[in-house]
């Protein structure tokens, strides 16, 4: 039997909604660890990964390892009846066929619960190496989004690159180009609003702007957002949800012409 | 010759927010009683009943009875362009073909007269029983409008079923289903947010969602909703235009498998 | 060289914004007086005229003057990345086929470089001559765009009638009539409330709302507007920007079958 009990309910809300347009099916894994998801997107370029640990649960019983496949469009349908301030609890009995959400509302006056079938999902679960990278840059997360979105108003493709005095955004388009410079700044008020740049040595990578994009619907679980990179590797863009966990996005780097761009 | 001015405009116009999606045409009556509406949804399946009563007007005059054919699309066109805080004056002649609606702003700055063509328009007025309902449930608006559009993601219908710990919406779909319960709750804060179940037997009826959906459109008039439902009569849903008269609609049940899903 | 920096830079996105819907490619014109732009509608019916004064810069480095032709969209897609707070700085090489905008965020944290591609654009330049106008309405802008959108709810045409007492605004069309008043009031709280008429005599005169519409799209740079009327003269309709320029917008007058429609 399975039966994990979130608090903070509105935080499962925008993880769905971090993954949805991304993800369409999924096996949600549940283990003594947490409560878990890989995935790749549909059209199998981009990886997610989430975890919740245990610990963050108001109680979290998982008599057996689950692997749980579910649409994340209808889970997300059934989430968005949830409140805010709700707290949600997930339920599902061992070898059965369907999960409970219920949502119970602070003052328990309004008790919901919402049943889903569940689907049978092949998947492989792609182990991910943990790896060094040559720079993370932690930013705000909505500064992040704002510049996707910006950068797409003008080209398909953004080059990052990052140097010790900042992190570089740029595009080119049919209407022309454009280049966003974010200098590393630690002295702010609030720490959320810095731009910290760890740095082994200078990168400069080229991505598709739409699942960056994409990546950034996770903007509301975190005020800050980090981005790994290594010359070799996926870039990692990742979200705390809160202190019980992660959202990865891995997207691998596009190996062409736009590199010159990068370098002009 | 009538004249009927109305300090508080923006109810009129809530009132034909209310209305104008579920009725397309509608003969307004005036009698010394007051200004009201009793009008079938294009489908003949709901009724709307309007009463604002002569008392809530500042000014009433009406030297005859009359009934004034509109297309509620048109006068709520008119109706959307008064500001919020104005006072609105309806007049119209005996035997004229049409109405003139007044705007005046708060500080009588700016005056708009918009003329409208009246419609002949063929009614029978129904006469609709008071009726000793089995179960009465008054509840915040706000959260029975939620609560129909949160259902709707799931199913097309709705179970609202009345004991005397509460009152419970199922619905049933493709993905799932879903029960929603508001508990009885009479020690709260504000009066208007107060779940308050009048309950002489258990009632459990079934409804189309679209129609449950389109009468919250009259939520902005009031905090709080009742619903008054019977066995064998239609379900009421009732909203209180401030002190001055009512907005109600009646909608059948469904007598079909649907009522086996409430027992479910 | 061509280099102008405008600290407060969310005028020139409002700019953008007030003129991209009524004009696709224009040249915007730079000379020691300052920065502007004079162009018609694509229909021909309507023309536009800018004027951002030199002074009004922080910097204004122009060696010669120049006429750079923008398709106005790309220009505002360009602009709408830069924030609300951010200044802007615009930089041409003489004889060059691009223009820069920088945006620099308020903490310099955050620098963009906008490069786009200009255009060769056949314009001429109309001479527009000072004129005596009968009748000048100043009024609170927000107001003049709300009853141009009321009015289009009803009819195509907009007479526009001055008096000493005040303008009056009406309309006609298949559902009804209307007519809106706005009263001179000097006597208001804020002087940009205030709606007032210098008449030497009264002008009635019916214009296209579609475009009276367009140009209210410039609300944003202004709390007030501006509006001069004479029976042979095409209407100018004003929006200052700060103190350093303004837009104005010329439209010819109808001059038919709804002259009639005024007088009734």
């Amino acid at each position: 039997m399975l039966e994990l009990r979130l608090v903070q309910g509105s935080l499962l809300k925008k993880v769905l909604e971090a993954v949805k347009d991304l993800v369409t099916d999924a096996n949600f894994d549940c283990s003594t660890t947490g409560f878990s998801l890989q995935a790749m997107d549909s059209s199998h370029v981009a990886l997610v990964a989430l975890l919740l640990r245990s610990e963050g649960f108001e109680h979290f019983r998982c008599d057996r390892n689950m692997s749980m496949g579910m649409n994340l469009n209808n889970m997300a349908k059934m989430l968005k009846c949830a409140g805010n301030d709700d707290i949600i609890t997930l339920k599902a009995d061992d070898g059965g066929d369907t999960v409970t959400f219920m949502f119970e509302s602070p003052n328990q006056d309004k008790i919901s619960d919402f049943e889903m079938k569940l689907m049978d999902i092949d998947s492989e679960h792609l182990g991910i190496p943990e790896a060094e990278y040559h720079a993370i840059v932690r930013m705000p997360s909505q500064e992040f989004a704002r510049i996707c979105k910006d950068l797409s108003s003008i080209g398909d493709t953004v080059v990052i690159s990052v140097t010790k005095e900042g992190v570089k955004f740029s595009t080119r388009g049919d209407i022309g180009s454009a280049n966003i410079v974010c200098r590393q700044n630690t002295s702010v008020d609030k720490p959320e609003e810095a731009t910290i740049i760890e740095m082994q040595e200078p990168v400069s990578l080229t991505f598709a702007l739409r699942y960056m994009n994409s990546f950034t619907k996770a903007t509301p679980l975190s005020n800050t957002v980090t981005i790994s990179m290594s010359s070799e590797l996926p870039v990692v863009v990742e979200y705390k949800v809160a202190d019980m966990g992660y959202i990865r996005f891995y997207l691998a780097p596009k190996i062409e012409e736009e590199e010159d761009m990068a370098a002009s």
